[in-house]
């Protein structure tokens, strides 16, 4: 088990990509949980790459949240996204690159009913650390639910009205 | 991935026991999911002895249904458990002893809340597959949900009225 601490951003710019190299396409899905009254753990299948991995994370307590994932092997991650995820999946690639400090920033770009959406995060060791903040960060969405993924594969970001 | 073929029974007397040996406990919890209109896969957090596993299980088919297993430290179960199943943790010992023809019966004697039920299962390679029928063998509950771990986790067999 890890505790995940992490803040997120918007994009604002291209600036971001010249230290970002190829990027790794992503496939994820979402487990249907239904309408509940109190939210569960979401459950999360992901492709990364040549990898794959299954996820259970715990409610957002500000911005830390408990997470188990486990490495699992691509065709039973490509079983539970066709029988269980349904069209809970979110398509993006993810840029990882350093951010100084010893901290990096991912970036990623989404696809399909996501598409025009940019994300940027930053895992730190502790809420309070600081950090260089490049001139293509946005603004912070850290606390808004729409841009989780698991909301994302819900209520896509083309559908959003603004 | 791997997909489970077995028939469930109900225990008519103590008869098994001679053949059981000790038998190894465990408990079990099954993530909250709330109320549902399509039921979700289950995901299950079981501790078996000193070690753990989380699988996920399809919607059963018939006496099949898919189930992707993996083994997962031992303090990562306990803290999903404490995290994120609630009430809903199943105890019981199984017992697992030879069937014949290279097959095993698996009896669960449940404790809290759901004392007083013993069950035996038996994985088949082919859904046809024949079997004997052991004295101690009462009726068979296959199609019942109702004794389903993750049912059992929700609606407990002392609390049945019958």
């Amino acid at each position: 088990m890890a505790t995940e601490i992490e803040r997120k951003f918007l994009v604002a710019n291209d600036g971001w990509r010249a230290a970002a190299g190829r990027g790794v396409r992503m496939v994820q899905g979402y487990f249907e949980s239904g309408i509940c009254t109190a939210p569960p753990p979401t459950l999360r299948v992901r492709i990364a790459g040549e990898r794959a991995f299954l996820t259970v994370k715990g409610r957002p307590s500000g911005v830390s949240r408990s997470e188990f994932e486990y490495e699992i092997p691509v065709a039973d991650a490509e079983a539970m996204l066709l029988e269980f995820c349904g069209t809970r999946i979110v398509e993006k690639i993810r840029y990882t690159f350093p951010a100084g400090d010893g901290l990096f920033w991912e970036v990623d770009e989404y696809f399909k009913l996501n598409a025009g959406l940019f994300t940027a995060e930053i895992e730190l060791p502790a809420e309070e650390t600081a950090f260089v903040r490049p001139d293509w960060l946005g603004a912070e969405v850290s606390g808004d639910p729409r841009y989780t993924n698991g909301a994302l594969s819900r209520n896509p970001y083309t559908l959003w009205r603004d």
